[in-house]
């Protein structure tokens, strides 16, 4: 199963990077398979320190800013426990692990992990059409430079409708960041 | 916020009904508030027995069956604690309410309830991409009457792609037993 979240690292000066992640995991999330690009923060801070923190999430907004790297104020953590790293205290459970295994031959690489320890700190909220929506749309968002910006904002229309129809103030604020980032990023192209 | 998730209701017999609902719910879901339509079973049990139980649940293959209301089991439940409900135990939590008002000038009512009782299962999975395809797809095929076969067929194809990519089995056959519903219903109109 994949499972849609947030992993933090540190780099080498010990700066927090958070990055969206779809880690594959079992069913006891005791492993996870990261697939991180070989130019993201993610995977070179992987290889300086091999563990970091995996982190289930509601707060869409979180979500919506770490796709596209925009913060009004980074988010607030707390130390992980058993490993190097950050715990972002907005999540609803988090999992500390441990590189296993790093395979780069290709592009976009596979690193296996191990949880180590994990906490939790709230339940998830549950299903909600429009958080799904900004899910989606933070997805899309990331694909910018490969899908092109009326193609993107075509495949918002409906993630559109679905948001006014069932969001909260965190998940219309949440689409409207990703709307402009959207169209903003066209501006300058 | 609107929380999709599912109803069960018991009618004067004291037969269980299953049904998927969408209430808007406050920060804490200490109240709900219900839209059933009056030719529901959901409304005509509320109207008998105004009391029932509110779960939140990640197993999307019952929230596909209670959408249309295929079993091959009855799901296992235990009796609400509080109310005169039962409690499906694959649900994450739940919560007993009771009914406070009902308006049913229209034939979708608006059914007011207080959140008497809450109970803790296990934890929901969280964000999963197939998870809410098959949520989106349940209540298309709830809307098969409006929006016609064809339309949701159409609607159904950027899902099963999502679905394709990021379920696990529970999705797949949920989303395939919602697909073989909308194709079987074509044959019998």
């Amino acid at each position: 199963m994949i499972l849609e979240g947030i992993v933090t690292t540190l780099d080498s000066h010990g700066e927090i990077n958070v990055a969206p992640m779809g880690p594959i995991v079992d069913e006891a999330i005791e492993t996870l398979t990261l697939r991180p690009f070989k130019t993201s923060q993610t995977y070179r801070n992987l290889k300086v320190r091999p563990c970091g923190v995996f982190h289930v999430i509601d707060d869409v907004l979180l979500l919506a800013r770490a796709a596209i790297g925009q913060w009004d104020t980074q988010p607030t953590t707390f130390p992980a426990e058993k490993v190097e790293g950050a715990v972002l205290a907005s999540a609803c459970r988090w999992y500390e692990f441990e590189v296993v295994t790093v395979d780069d031959r290709d592009e976009r690489t596979t690193i296996e992990a191990s949880v180590v320890h994990r906490g939790w700190l709230r339940d998830f909220f549950g299903f909600n059409r429009a958080k799904h929506a900004v899910v989606e749309a933070a997805i899309l968002a990331t694909r910018l430079h490969l899908v092109g910006r009326e193609e993107i904002l075509k495949q918002f229309e409906p993630l559109r409708v679905i948001v006014d129809k069932t969001a909260g103030q965190q998940e219309s604020a949440a689409f409207e960041l990703l709307e402009g980032y959207v169209a903003r990023a066209h501006e300058t192209r």
